[in-house]
C-alpha cells in the first residue's frame, strides 16, 4: 500500500518567483525518507481562493497527507492558518498559551529594533496565535507557531501547516512528524529504497540508450524500478527507487549502467563531486586562480563547513594586470597566447601555488561572454589547469554551450572533476 | 476582465527537488507583462496520471492557459506531448517535417560524441516528432520542438508545451506568444501596472505597520491595489500591482512608504542594489578582500556581463597566512585583535587597495560556522570595511543570524549596500 502526499506552497513572492521555493523539495525528500510518496507540488499566491482550490484539488487526488508553507506571517497576506481551518471544517480561536509563548520570543528581538513601537508589534503577531480548534500546535522557531490539524471525516487529508522560512520550517519538521496526528496518517508507508548514479562526461541520451539495454534485458520486471535521469551543472543524475522485492531487478540495471559507464560512473553512493573532492583534499592545501569565474570555485569549495583545513585561498585575477601582479604570470607570455589559453592556465596555476605555498592548484581562465569572443577562441571557450607542486598535471580547454551564468557555473563542475581526477592520479578521459 | 493562467511544470527531478525550476517563475512574469495572471504552478513527477490531474485542476479553475515545461527529451519517460493530445482530445501523429529538421540539428552535435551509434541517437530522438494533430508546431531551440495545442471546445484552455531546458523555452517563447492560436486564448486581457520598492535595514513586521498606517489613511480604495512582501536576501520587497483607475491610491501608498522609510528605502524603479553599485563602479576600479564569503563576494559583482571594467580582483585569503602574505596584513595584528576583527577588516581592505592598485575596496572577514565561534564573537559574527583609496572609510560589525549559506550570503548583501553607500558618499545608518 502506498501513501501519497502533497504540498502547497504559498506566496505571491514564490509565485512569481522573486523568491525560490526551497521547501517544496526539502518535505518531499523528508517525506520520501518515511516512505510516503510526493504526488504533487502545487505553488499559489496570497488569493485565499487559489489556496483552497489547490487543498481541494490534493484531496480529490486521494492523497493521505497535504503540507503547507508559508503564510504565517504578522501581515494581513498571511492568511494559511484561516484557509486550512476553513478547509477542515474548524473554528478559529486565540490561543493564550500561544500568545504568551510569542511575547516572550518578540522581547529580545525588540530590542535589536529599539526605534520600533512595541504594540504595533504585538498587535502584527497577536493574530500569529489564532490557530484552528483541535489542531496540534507546533512550538515556532521564528515568530509563527505551525500546526497538524487532523481531517474531520475519514478519507480526507491531515494537513501540516508550517512556516515559510525555510530554517523555520526545518526545525520544527521533527515535531510535526511525531504528532499523533502525522503518524496515522501516514500509518501503512510502504518501504522503499533508493540510489542516485552520477555521471558526467556523457549526453543524456547515451543513459537512455543503457536504459533501453537494460529493458530489453530484463524485460517487464524493469518497470518494477523507477528510474529518472537529468542533466544537473554539466552532470547526469539517475535516480531509482524500488520495493524490496525488486531488489535483484535494481542490481542488475546498476550492474549493466556500471559496465557501459565506467570511465564516468564517478558517484553511486550519492556523494557529490565536491564531497569526493573535498575528502580527497584532507591534508593538501588548495590554492586557486580564478578569471571567469570570478570566485565562483572559492565560493563552491568553501561553502562546506570545515574548508578552511584545506583551503589556502583563491586568487581572483579578473585583469590582466592582477594575473601579473598577483600571480607572477609572465607578460611576455599573455601577450603571445592570450589571457584565455592553455598557458596562461598552467602559468596562473604555477603563480598560485607558489603565492599561497599551497601544495594543489586549479586554475580558470575562459571567455564567459556575452562580449570578448573571436572566432578562434568564441565565447564559452575555457582553458583549466590543475596541477600538484611535484608537477603533476591535467590540463583541458573547450568550448561550453550556454550563456554567462550557465558558462561560469560549469566551469566550475569541470574543474571540481579535473581536481578529482588529478588527486585520484587518474588521467582525465574526455 | 481578466485573463487567468497556470503552469504545469514536470519532472521527477524537478518535484524531488535535484533541479530546480526556473521555468514557472521566468514563464509567469511573461505572462504578468501580457496582462495575464497567473493564478498556479503545479509541478509533478513523470506519472502521467498526475499531470493529467493537474491540466484537469487548472481547466477546473477556469484558466485560459496553460503553460508546460519538461517531459519533451528523448528518454521513455518523457510523455508530455502525449498526455497534453489525450487531455485536448487530439490524436498523435509523426510530423516527417519535424523529423527532418530534428535529424538536421542532431548531424553536428553527433560528430562531438564520435563513439555514439548514430541510428541509437535518432531512434531516441524520432518520437520528438510525434505531436498532436492541429497544433502549432515550435521549432526546436534544442532538439525538442513544441507546441501551441488549441481546445476542442470554448471555454477550455490553450495549451503551450515548452521543453524544460530555460535555455530552449525561453528561446521558444516568443514564437509560442505569436501563435494565433495563444493570441485568441489571451485576448481580453488587462492592462496592469506594477512597480517593486527595496528596502534595506528594517525587519518585514516595519512594513506590515507602514501598510497598516496607509489602509487606515485610505479606506476601502487600498484593496484595489494587491501588495506583496517578502524579505530575500536580508531585503524587504514590496511589490505592488494595480489597474490605471487605482493609480492615484497607489501613489498616496509609495509616499507613504518613502516618508516612513526614507534612509532604507533604496530602490522605487526595480534595480537590484547590484545593479546600483555596478552604476556606481563606473569608471572606478574595485579590489575585493574576503574571507567568510570565501569568493561569493567577487563572483555576485563578477557574474554581471562588463564586470571587468570596474572589478580589478578579488583576494580570498581564507588561512591567516594568507591574509598576511597575499594581502599583507600585520601578523602582531592578527594577534591582537583576530583575523575576525575589525581592525583586521581595515588591514585587509588596506591590503586590496595597494596589490590591486585599486581605487575602491571592500573587504569581509567572520565566522560563518558552524564551527569557530567564541562568547565574544559568535557564529555570525562579521565584519566589513569599504575603503577608498582617498581613505573615506565606512565600516561594520555585527553578528547575523542563520546558518553557514545564509551567513555568507547576506553577507555579500550587506557588503553591497556598504559599498552602494560610500560610493555615494552616504553615512551608514543602522
Amino acid at each position: 500500500m502506498s501513501v501519497r502526499a502533497g504540498i502547497v506552497v504559498t506566496g505571491t513572492e514564490v509565485l512569481t518567483g522573486r523568491v525560490r521555493d526551497r521547501n517544496g523539495p526539502w518535505v518531499g525528500e523528508q517525506l520520501s525518507e518515511l516512505g510516503v510518496d510526493l504526488a504533487h507540488i502545487t505553488i499559489c499566491g496570497d488569493r485565499p481562493e487559489d489556496m483552497e482550490a489547490q487543498l481541494r484539488f490534493l484531496a480529490g487526488e486521494g492523497v493521505e497527507v497535504i503540507v503547507t508553507s508559508g503564510g504565517l506571517g504578522p501581515t494581513a497576506d498571511d492568511l494559511t492558518m484561516a484557509v486550512v481551518a476553513r478547509f477542515c471544517g474548524r473554528e478559529m480561536r486565540l490561543d493564550a498559551a500561544v500568545e504568551a509563548r510569542i511575547a516572550a520570543i518578540l522581547e529580545p528581538l525588540m530590542k535589536r529594533w529599539p526605534d520600533l513601537d512595541p504594540e504595533a508589534v504585538l498587535a502584527a503577531n497577536r493574530k500569529q496565535a489564532i490557530l484552528p480548534e483541535g489542531a496540534s500546535v507546533l512550538d515556532p522557531a521564528g515568530t509563527a507557531p505551525g500546526a497538524v490539524v487532523p481531517p474531520q471525516s475519514d478519507g480526507k487529508p491531515t494537513v501540516v501547516v508550517l512556516p515559510g522560512p525555510p530554517r523555520e520550517l526545518h526545525q520544527m519538521w521533527p515535531a510535526a512528524v511525531a504528532t499523533a496526528e502525522f503518524q496515522r496518517a501516514i500509518a501503512g508507508a510502504g518501504e522503499y529504497r533508493g540510489q542516485m548514479l552520477r555521471i558526467f562526461g556523457i549526453p543524456e541520451s547515451e543513459i537512455a540508450e543503457t536504459l533501453r539495454l537494460a529493458e530489453d534485458e530484463l524485460g517487464p520486471p524493469f518497470a518494477e524500478v523507477e528510474i529518472t535521469t537529468c542533466l544537473r551543472r554539466g552532470e547526469v543524475e539517475l535516480v531509482a527507487r524500488w520495493q524490496p522485492a525488486a531488489q535483484a531487478t535494481w542490481d542488475r540495471i546498476a550492474e549493466i549502467v556500471g559496465e557501459r559507464h565506467a570511465r564516468t560512473l564517478f558517484s553511486t553512493d550519492g556523494s557529490l563531486v565536491d564531497d569526493q573532492v573535498a575528502e580527497l583534499l584532507t591534508g593538501r592545501s588548495l590554492a586557486l586562480a580564478e578569471s571567469c569565474t570570478g570566485g565562483l570555485m572559492a565560493a563552491r569549495l568553501i561553502d562546506r563547513p570545515g574548508a578552511s583545513a584545506y583551503v589556502a585561498g583563491a586568487i581572483v585575477a579578473y585583469a590582466d594586470a592582477a594575473k601579473r601582479e598577483l600571480l607572477g604570470v609572465d607578460g611576455a607570455l599573455l601577450e603571445r597566447h592570450g589571457a584565455v589559453s592553455p598557458e596562461a592556465a598552467e602559468a596562473m596555476a604555477d603563480g598560485a601555488l607558489e603565492r599561497l605555498a599551497a601544495d594543489t592548484a586549479l586554475a580558470i581562465t575562459g571567455i564567459a561572454g556575452p562580449g570578448g569572443g573571436t572566432e578562434e577562441k568564441p565565447v564559452g571557450y575555457v582553458c583549466w589547469c590543475a596541477k600538484r607542486s611535484d608537477g603533476a598535471l591535467l590540463a583541458r580547454s573547450m568550448t561550453m554551450p550556454g550563456n554567462r551564468t550557465e558558462i561560469r557555473d560549469r566551469s566550475t563542475t569541470f574543474g571540481m572533476h579535473l581536481l578529482r581526477r588529478l588527486l585520484r592520479g587518474e588521467e582525465f578521459p574526455l
